[in-house]
């Protein structure tokens, strides 16, 4: 179902901050950022070897990220996985008995179409699916 | 420094649980099962396009992962970054101010050599650097 990782999502407060030490410390190909209106956040791109980096600031008290932060404090957030056809993997997962945060795909970073995976039905992980569309990548 | 996403690591209760989770549910493909004695940790492998993603199951009720799952529950436990010479990489990350876990490579899986980097000097996410040996990948 899962073509491999597409990237792993990092809950950051301070975004500069944090894109200091991925681009300046650690070494990693800062590729922009981005704002995501329908997740509340800011996403900070790095290259790391096929799969990205992103990190997550919450533009708002109360979107997701601002809340994990509250529960959980700064680190990593989620796993997200390429498919094919996000439809096709929704009712894959479905079949499967997973369960899923999003009833329709909702739009992600750089045009993709996205599905989150409840963490209670992935043994803790936080899961999305990620579609890229036509030539985008 | 880094090459790109070598691996994410994925605290685990039950091995085989969870083994059937990543293979039979939601499709990656298995790559086997290996014991770390230097990391108190039985892990399982699956390939993701590239990266790999890696369950661990502690053999120890002292061990790291033992102690993470009671700290925080099952889920992400790091992330870890391909490295062509880890004690370059590891003399790089300690010019850097970067918080070095081991003074020196440890054994990881597959025979390779890593070191953790603390995730107070890296916005709360445990990172592991990892060379790999010879012709193994």
């Amino acid at each position: 179902m899962m073509v491999g990782i597409d990237h792993i999502g990092i809950a950051v407060r301070d975004l500069d901050e944090q894109i200091a030490l991925y681009r300046d410390r650690l070494g990693l190909r800062f590729e922009g950022i981005e704002e995501v209106p329908a997740q509340k956040v800011r996403v900070a791109f790095f290259d790391a070897g096929g799969a990205r980096v992103e990190l997550l600031e919450s533009t708002s008290p109360d979107g997701p990220i601002a809340r994990h932060i509250d529960r959980r404090g700064e680190g990593l957030h989620h796993v997200a996985y390429r498919v094919a056809d996000i439809r096709a993997a929704m009712a894959q997962a479905a079949a499967q008995g997973l369960r899923l945060i999003d009833e329709e795909p909702r739009p992600g970073a750089h045009g993709t179409l996205v599905c989150f995976l409840h963490p209670r039905s992935t043994g803790g992980v936080l899961t999305e699916l990620v579609q890229h569309m036509g030539s985008e990548s």
